[in-house]
């Protein structure tokens, strides 16, 4: 699909992720534009005028998006204030705050596997304080009007004002998981163990890992959601990543496919234009 | 374009430079070419002749072309002087000698803005000593028969019989940039600054920075050229690189588009003979 | 050729090696796929579940191939054997056990120069203890049936029941090289020469480098091989190595050539079944 044959798309990551970057460049490799990638280290801080002074740069070579992971909240936002009108920003990550396309590609993968958003009880278990990727959901899951919204965590990874977002909290799976629909378990980042957020990996798999017999409290149709890379043993037992419910590896496919989506929506092409540019090229 | 489709361009980057491999990475991939970045640290030192065999091995794959940015003074003229016939090289910069394809695109701006190059008044400003970009414009100022080039730095970064290249010395701006059509400044490296040529970046600001009232003293419709990346409020004010007489952000749109035609040229290919290879392609 | 047009080759190096992963890279590029180049390294190892979930993941991904470097035995076929049937596993050299690619590349080289495998006596001259290409050639040259094989070479860097392979065993080049077809020399790692294997380059060279005056006592028509990088005056001497028998950059040029084969051959198209898709497209 050459949808976006002649385009330029440059992934800019102020933050290391090869595996995000991987699925953004897959996606845009597939619609046949070009890609560059440019891995701006935060210890040699691009700030303030010099991040604007890389951004007109690499819009006058005609980059068409940018796709932008930055460690910082608000970065692509800000990024997205700033550039050419014909620019198109598209936010791969921003600190605590906003995964999109992560929680694009899970309502993608939900409602493959569920008719209607209204009926459904989501279950997002784990560090909901630091997870973008939990924002986004949230955010995605309310706005589609799913029945019920619930976090699961321990107190210490629960944000203030949770509720405000619209969600039921729960500090016990034994409650939470009963009865709902979707699960989605969140990665634990290593360095959250090491400080006083959580006594140990064993203690959370305990209390918080997502095992058979848990899982068994969620209706018997739930699906099982990861972003990954999953730590088994820590918030995931292999049995069910592996396992009948898990779509997870479903969510890496979906993945490629709602990038592809997203790029060439905001690049304003769709399959007939490209057809039609694609025929007076032949001419 | 597909002009290139089919030809194999490696990047052979002997010193790290982001900005300007990418702008050959992208003027290669918007001719469909294929393209190799190789990154040759020079602290892994490949000389002589495992260097040779090197160039050797890559001909042997069959690469069309090898853009080179070395830091030392003739490496992409040694390597020209030793590859195959049919292997084209560009200079990307070799350590303090030229930049050949920088001043092609400014001659290119310039041309844009300016219609003859014979009346033309063009002022050089900053470490004319160290800086392949100046070497490279004043050879291609004075090929282009302008009416005078105007070197202007402190008597420390200004190189020795400077005056045989075609030039003419100023040591303050209020003199150099009076009525000039053009004004170069160059980037200020860092390390110079920290060895004993020049007092610090507020005084060079001070004496060589340009600013406004500067400015004013060159031709009201002078314009202003820097090859970036630009350091702000160190040779060049914000009021300035920002100013309506700026021309820096063309300059970079312009890059893409003169390596895009060097590439073609040495290469060998037209627009035609690329429509007939399709259309033979095609049939 | 776009025979992989639409396809997507992940380069997974968990070993360090530009030299490999470019002709690889080449190789699908000039068949149109799209290429991953992922680097693993060791350090951070990626090992057990953790390596299979990786590798789930990319198949998500739509991945069609992976070209895999590893620096342990066994490597590549413990992912052949773990990964979806659709996929297909290139072993691009696993620690000291083979390196395939390579010795198919060779016996086409050998191809080319000599009609009948039946009549040659082929030389391997180096250190065939720690070689997986010595161990792939062997496999490849006695499976072709050719009348002898000889290896060569220090008793320090001769492996064990070497005899059960069906190769002659040698320790002097005098005697080794007498008459025989081709000659292979290995590249003598700097690592085996710091340890308790060798006495020393110059000594090494003496007894071991290839010069003209030994070449003399092979076939007239011998022709020489080496995969590459070659060392100077440590296992060749620079006469034999650009001299008239040496197809050393043949074997480069053969290596894109093999490796575009085997892949096209892997993925399972011809050119034929990609020209029927080509005009479906156009259609």
């Amino acid at each position: 699909m050459p949808l976006l044959r002649g385009k330029t798309i440059a992934n800019l990551f102020f933050e290391a992720s090869t595996r995000t970057r991987t699925t953004f460049e897959l996606a845009a490799k597939r619609l046949s534009a070009d890609v560059l990638n440019i891995s701006i280290s935060t210890s040699a801080a691009v700030k303030g005028e010099s991040l604007l002074d890389m951004l007109r740069n690499l819009e006058a070579m005609q980059c068409d998006m940018f796709v932008v992971r930055h460690s910082e909240s608000g970065a692509a936002h800000f990024i997205a204030t700033h550039v050419a009108p014909h620019v198109s920003v598209i936010n791969a990550g921003d600190g605590c705050h906003a995964h999109p396309t992560q929680a694009m590609l899970d309502m993608f993968t939900i409602r493959r596997h569920k008719k209607d958003f209204s009926d459904l009880r989501v279950a997002i278990v784990g560090d909901i304080k630091h997870s973008r990727v939990a924002r986004s959901q949230i955010h995605a899951l309310t706005t589609l009007g799913v029945a019920e919204v619930r976090v699961i965590a321990p107190k210490t990874l629960i944000p203030r004002q949770v509720q405000s977002l619209g969600v039921h909290v729960f500090h016990k799976m034994e409650e939470g998981l009963r009865d709902v629909d979707v699960v989605i378990m969140l990665r634990l980042q290593n360095e959250r163990m090491q400080g006083a957020y959580l006594p140990g990996y064993h203690e959370y798999f305990q209390l918080f890992g997502l095992t058979s017999e848990k899982l068994s409290l969620a209706k018997p149709d739930a699906i099982v959601m990861h972003p990954g890379p999953i730590n088994r043993g820590v918030e995931i037992d292999s049995a069910v990543a592996d396992g009948k419910q898990s779509v997870i590896l479903e969510q890496v496919a979906n993945g490629i496919a709602v990038r592809m989506a997203i790029m060439s929506m905001a690049l304003g092409r769709t399959p007939d234009a490209a057809a039609s540019t694609k025929r007076e090229r032949l001419l």
